[in-house]
């Protein structure tokens, strides 16, 4: 740990998180048992078993699923798919991740940010904006959120799914991490709650087997899932089939259930960490998300701090994290404000990395507790 | 044989051309020997050993390539790139392959259709093409070129590549096809006539390997390259790692002169089925391209038979192939000309399908050899 940077700023799994003997054993069993249809062009909606398994498992028509190299690679289908012909309004909540706000900007959406708390995105804010003007999109992760942490609750899910069912609004709910939850019970997607059909579903197997397969879906009206359909297909024709074709080996094999398991148990203690190591090395005022789930703690050490100077004295002691202002659309907001990501780091680099970050704060306010 | 549909319409490689026993092994091997890497998040621009490995066979630095989810998602990105802020003019062979036409028009290109002969492109109109105005790209497919099977001369590639040059014309070289070759010396890139300095050359492992692992690839000047890797990143964060690996076990392990060999023996008797059956069956005045390689062979009916109209009798008659309107950018030419693709069937169906084919030809005209 001595001399190495530790980096908070990757929300990626950290490599024991990852299957990699399962999945080099399914990888072959897959081209084995079906190399003929996982080698060929693919259909642009997905390798069929996990087409199907997927629909099962969301209780849908397999119509309804597309799967795509990537969530975001859908997230992407969906903008290009509301940029065509008009300029997109698209709400979102501020902080969000900001890899779908480059997305956004790139086709010239008009972004509107809504305010959260640590319940999620505030639903009469939401009111406001569609009384405000028509939206394309509302786009929120309600569980665990990139980059806060926060979890949208139940209260508040209903309302969203009624405002949405209500006045037509597209919402795409993307749920990469809900799965990835330690403790309390899960609350119902938006999905569920509206009926699945202005809120659209997606999620990846990045934080639940593995990153780098790109296995992302989409669960959307039909109509919707044959338009983006035909995005796809004219991008790249099919997604990329052997992996597609090993995560479905993966659950055949019933290892899904297993291995999430043993992937909370990991990073929960990575999040022990961190919240332990944040109450020790933080000063009084500051204050951060207390996560159930997902990777992401959300920091805020009280005004007049600027989190990208402080990013510049931190990369120099050795630790690295992402400044606040990244995940607001307009690049104002959050400016005391950034995202720890405990996913890739153990425990151990977490207490030395919250340790050589807290020695970069104010001295008179640190608690030292 | 009998009852089954005989697609023509298919430029895929049938079945027997997948090494689907070495790839089995080749994924399992590539993630029991670098798990960490082909599980996580990849960098934008490829998985570095394949990315070397393409350096080296092109002989560019690194920094110059760029893997991608499929060829046809690179050309998506180079589109996007150029129409970021205007209206891209792009040039392209008429006939063309067809969906990346469907790009251009998706971000609303303005597509200038240049006439090609039994040569390839003519070099004069693409002189005429640039006085009348300059244009941000050349799309150009110059051997054995999808929809025409036709090989762009040694004394034309010369010329367009001096005309890149001088004109400072960007140039997309797409070779998905040049290494299947059955007869005859390989004719030079344009890509090393001219320096790559404005030729951009784009290929993929589709038709060498197997195009279910989308694995595609461009060799751009490093500037357009780190441009097109942005744009990777916030569309997809990495192209799928692990297919990537297995591509690059398969060639480290050597596989890759020998599958080509065996693929292009599977695919010279298809062609020579082709050309055979064709010489018997079709009426005086079709015209077809003879292609030393490749998957595709171009018919030109004579005036006055309309193939869109003729599709509909063949398939209902158990036989398809693709209407030569598809392949033109503007929907006019090609009327009574089509593609046939031999890639994805045997011999045997080859000489039934092409008997079912000009069974339906105008009787009094046909050669009956």
């Amino acid at each position: 740990v001595a001399n190495r940077v530790i980096s908070f700023a990757r929300g990626a799994p950290a490599p024991e998180c990852l299957p990699a003997a399962e999945l080099a054993d399914c990888a072959r069993a897959a081209l084995e048992r079906d190399g003929a249809t996982a080698l060929g062009y693919g259909p642009a909606t997905g390798y069929p078993p996990l087409r199907n398994w997927l629909a099962q498992r969301h209780g849908v028509a397999p119509e309804r699923i597309l799967v795509t190299n990537s969530s975001l690679q859908a997230f992407a289908f969906l903008v290009q798919h509301l940029a065509a012909g008009s300029r997109p309004r698209v709400l979102v909540e501020a902080p969000t991740y900001d890899r779908p706000l480059k997305i956004l900007a790139a086709h010239g959406a008009d972004v509107v940010a809504l305010p959260m708390d640590e319940d999620g995105l505030d639903p009469d804010a939401l009111e406001r904006e569609l009384d405000a003007g028509d939206a394309s999109l509302l786009y929120t992760i309600p569980t665990f959120q990139n980059p806060s942490g926060r979890t949208l609750s139940l209260e508040r899910r209903r309302r969203v799914a009624a405002i949405a069912a209500e006045r037509g609004l597209l919402v795409l709910e993307d749920d990469p991490y809900g799965l990835v939850r330690f403790e309390g019970d899960a609350l119902p997607p938006l999905f569920e709650l509206e009926g699945g059909e202005r809120v659209v579903y997606g999620s990846s197997f990045s934080k639940t087997i593995a990153p780098g397969l790109r296995v992302g879906w989409l669960v959307a009206p039909e109509p919707l899932a044959a338009a983006l359909a035909e995005l796809a297909v004219s991008t790249y024709i099919s997604p990329v089939v052997p992996t597609q074709a090993t995560v479905y080996e993966f659950l055949r094999r019933g290892h899904f259930e297993s291995n999430l398991e043993r992937v909370r148990g990991l990073l929960r203690a990575r999040r022990d960490a961190m919240l332990g190591a944040l109450e020790r090395e933080l000063p009084a005022g500051a204050t951060w998300s207390e996560p159930n789930g997902g990777y992401f703690v959300w920091v805020d050490l009280a005004a007049g701090i600027d989190t990208r100077e402080l990013l510049t004295r931190a990369s120099a002691a050795g630790v690295t994290f992402v400044a606040g202002t990244d995940f607001f659309p307009s690049g104002a907001g959050g400016e005391s404000a950034l995202r720890l990501a405990y996913s890739f780091v153990s425990p151990e680099e977490i207490a030395e990395g919250i340790g050589r970050f807290g020695s970069l704060l104010p001295e008179p306010a640190r608690r030292g507790r």
